[in-house]
């Protein structure tokens, strides 16, 4: 185990530092988030392009992945305008479950320090790896490149660094053993005990086309460190950055000498779906999910009969209310930038802004509706145009579906005050990509506003007061589920009022979100994702239930 | 809040002590399992007998539950031979869930550390009623008094204090609350942000005729803790012990201040259970439950159909192997007395005890498998027929469902060692009171042996080796779950083969217990209660999951 023990000492500090920082919530970033060659190295960028470029048009093997190949298969597009034709090998599913349960045999033996320890070099050593990941993303999300570099890249690292976390803090919330001594009058009895924390089996991790790895790599992390093994499968149109993630892995665990077969890789097709089959197997005890409320209620109740484990990221309604600000620009920019970022693709993107017929108060006096609406519509539209951000914020847009949403959402119903229209991306002339459509309905067009519309599009709804508002808000989230809601309010029994309700239908809340803090994104370490309290998921990344159910503690007690 | 600051005051060292206990598994007890005298009162036992008469044909009334009683049931018989004659108030379903909904919201507004130090005033003000609650155990379950005081009494509130130390451990697990400081070059981002932990609901807890404190007392106390309301349904025959408990439970909250409805009682009868409309009930967000599997499959359906979080208990097959010993009459003797323990009513109580065919090697040599079948006979029919021991700790069968199995089981096949025999109970000469069966079973009768056969029921089954042994049990445990596995082997390979596969498996196992410690007990604050990892349900008592699905953690920041 000397193998082991070196990686125990080099990455001991680093696991610690985790640990402590999920434990105070504070900042804590293990990977910069900068794409700097002052960080990461001056040619860095430029030679993970030149890697990413040669994967264009050729066929992707994983060395290490052994079983048998039946055929290729990959249809990924940019969505900046070009065909990937890369192609993948499609590997038999009985097969890949046979290796995962081989694998876990030897896997689970190792302790789950040393558990922690080999899975942060395997981080570690992908890392090396974050610009070919980015340029991936960028060309199957449609991610502007800075944000496929953070995603994918640092924030993605990080979740997975806290999924360690949380596991190791979990299975080391009790002692694994103790000798036992009950005092019984003038005699005692003494039992020499072991707590074994026994992995569930298998868990298979379904990914989405839109945060390929962000979204994947959580439960991964979550399902290995706590002795499990682990089957990636990708989305079929966003399967380079798990590709290249899940290459790097095996590499380094097999030099490390550990089975490589814990972190497999499983590509499908859009014709020859795998998910139901993988997550059908009797051998996979756990799945985690993200993608559309519909599959997600299919594999729910595949988890339901079989008694699995399930944790799902669903679809969510995301709302926020304005009441009252200090500064209405300040605001509207902040808001803007998160209807905008990646073109509204994120499942904690705003949707629904709910303002008060009457108007709101700012510290110059009150603005009425119309100008609030107009204010917001105006800064979406300087985003959008802003030659130097515009392109780069809002990206293109992952697949037809979501551009023929924008389309559809213009006829349902409601007052455009903002059409959409096409952003040119620098050297994709092709790219999808589309400016944010905003929307006016009334409060009474629910149906239009309460569910999700995926993409670049945003309602402005008036709502006969605050306090209106907010039970509108917290009746969504309770009916639809929400990943994030967010409040404007310099009004502090509205604050009160908001909280106490907001949590309570269980979407965590942002509140008078201004500058470069954005109610979209949440910090690794600090923030959960989501909640796991509304019909949106169960999924957290990641409290405790996150990682607790994906073992049983076991005792054996011997008398000697 | 000074009303709650006394008792936090008051409890804090004993919370902390249990706290310390669950995290490193050492004995512990606050409450002596010993029914002296000298520790609970020289007039205590004779006190509490005469309050359990005085209830004998009676209208039993909760003057702090609230709510309309349309009428009143009960249908308990002692075991022992008599009708209780005791009468319940039939609360309305409907009230009694809307009583919990507005008890949460106050409740849930109380800090969890000071919610501890209320649980345990409850617990402490209600222990004044441990003789109360013995003889009301005694006259419903059919256990020996010892046992009734015992499991009812400390080892019962032991659990419930348990349940709170995991889940005060998990609340605090993480920080409440943390001005989060990111920084961003030459400039910072700041967010101060509370992390609120929200109950998911009500949790009804649904007894069992058998062990109606010790089994719903740990999810009970997990629900309150964790800022839940919970209602106790009582199994129909064994009411007395939790009327009694929540009875004082209720008082102790009124005199602090706290709505009694955080703990409630629904009465049912058989003819007309409310068992599924209180668990089918949307307020109703977690089900613990302990009794069949068939119904226990009912309502996890019901639980997956509308996304509540449910534990169970249900059937379980529980073996024992013996491949050598060091004394055989040393592990008969704890055999015996495992198997006789309230007459074999015990969920974990032994069931199948595998004994390879040629026989077992001893510290004196080899014994045949007819010498070690017949050792085991003659332990047990000797405790059952010991006039000092015998009748206390067979105790009575709880219903007529038992005793018929015991004349059943006599006709499937197999050879009847020892046939199940009348036993007299000091005063009690109608008690349903009767000695264990022993069949000998061939390795092929797994038809019969693969079920459970509740009550004084064991089989001696030759296996082909050991290593056979260890193969059928653990086939049994992951098809028919277990919530006990027992192993007696001074074989080195034995032993770690065994282990290895029984844990697997998922049953806790118990090695060459002899001795005053026994295989059907677990100890609080040390030995979960089975594993959660076998068909036989996912309940512990309690580890990390049993508590942390039972609130979600959602995030509140806001930038200042």
């Amino acid at each position: 185990m000397s193998n082991f023990s070196k990686y125990l000492e080099l990455h001991s500090e680093s696991i610690q530092k985790a640990i402590r920082a999920v434990t105070d919530r504070s900042f804590y970033a293990h990977w910069p988030e900068i794409p700097s060659g002052k960080i990461y190295g001056e040619t860095a960028q430029a030679e993970g392009e030149e890697r990413f470029k040669a994967m264009i048009n050729s066929i992707f093997t994983f060395p290490h992945q052994s079983g048998t190949v039946s055929s290729t298969v990959g249809e990924e597009q940019s969505p900046y305008g070009f065909p990937m034709g890369i192609l993948y090998p499609r590997f038999d599913i009985d097969e890949t479950i046979k290796k995962s349960v081989i694998a876990q045999k030897t896997w689970k033996a190792i302790s789950a320090s040393e558990r922690a320890a080999i899975l942060l070099e395997v981080l570690e050593r992908a890392s090396k790896k974050f610009f070919d990941i980015a340029f991936a993303t960028q060309h199957t999300t449609g991610q502007g490149f800075m944000m496929s570099f953070q995603a994918s890249g640092p924030h993605a690292f990080d979740r997975a660094l806290e999924a360690i976390a949380v596991g190791l803090k979990s299975l080391q919330s009790f002692e694994s053993s103790v000798t036992w001594v009950k005092p019984m009058g003038k005699m005692e009895v003494t039992v020499q005990k072991e707590f074994v924390s026994v992995p569930k089996g298998i868990g298979v991790v379904v990914g989405c086309s839109t945060f390929p790895l962000w979204n994947s790599l959580p439960g991964m992390f979550a399902n290995i460190i706590t002795g499990n093994t682990t089957i990636a499968k990708t989305h079929p149109l966003s399967v380079l950055p798990m590709a290249i993630f899940v290459h790097s892995a095996q590499e380094t665990l097999v030099s490390l000498g550990v089975d490589p077969h814990i972190i497999q890789i499983v590509v499908d097709s859009k014709d020859q779906p795998k998910t139901i089959e993988l997550c059908s197997h009797p051998d996979v005890q756990i799945i985690d999910y993200t993608g559309s409320t519909k599959f997600g209620n299919v594999l729910e109740e595949i988890a339901q009969k079989n008694k699995k484990v399930i944790f799902t990221e669903k679809a969510g309604v995301n709302s926020v209310l304005i009441d009252s600000v200090k500064s209405l620009d300040a605001v509207a920019d902040n808001l803007a930038f998160s209807i905008s970022l990646y073109s509204g693709q994120m499942c904690t993107a705003p949707q629904n802004i709910f303002i008060p017929k009457d108007g709101i108060q700012t510290s110059d006096g009150s603005i009425s509706f119309d100008e609030v609406a107009q204010t917001i519509v105006a800064k979406v539209q300087q985003l959008a145009t802003n030659p130097k951000a515009g392109a780069g914020t809002l990206g293109a847009l992952q697949n037809n579906d979501t551009y023929n949403r924008v389309k559809e959402v213009t006829t349902v119903g409601g007052t455009v005050l903002l059409e959409s229209q096409k952003i040119e991306q620098p050297n994709f002339e092709s790219a999808r990509s589309f400016s944010p459509v905003v929307i006016q309905l009334d409060q009474k067009d629910s149906t239009i506003y309460s569910k999700e519309w995926f993409g670049p599009i945003a309602f402005v709804i008036p709502v006969d007061t605050a306090e209106k508002g907010i039970e509108v808000m917290s009746d969504l989230i309770r009916k639809e589920g929400a990943l994030s809601a967010s409040l404007y309010t310099q009004n502090p029994s509205i604050e009160e009022k908001a909280t106490e309700e907001i949590v309570e239908s269980g979407a965590p809340l942002s509140i008078n979100f201004t500058g470069p803090i954005w109610v979209n994104q949440s910090a690794s370490f600090s923030d959960m994702h989501g909640s796991g309290a509304s019909p949106a998921g169960n999924a957290t990344f990641s409290d405790l239930s996150f990682v607790s159910n994906r073992y049983n503690v076991i005792g054996v007690r011997k008398v000697s």
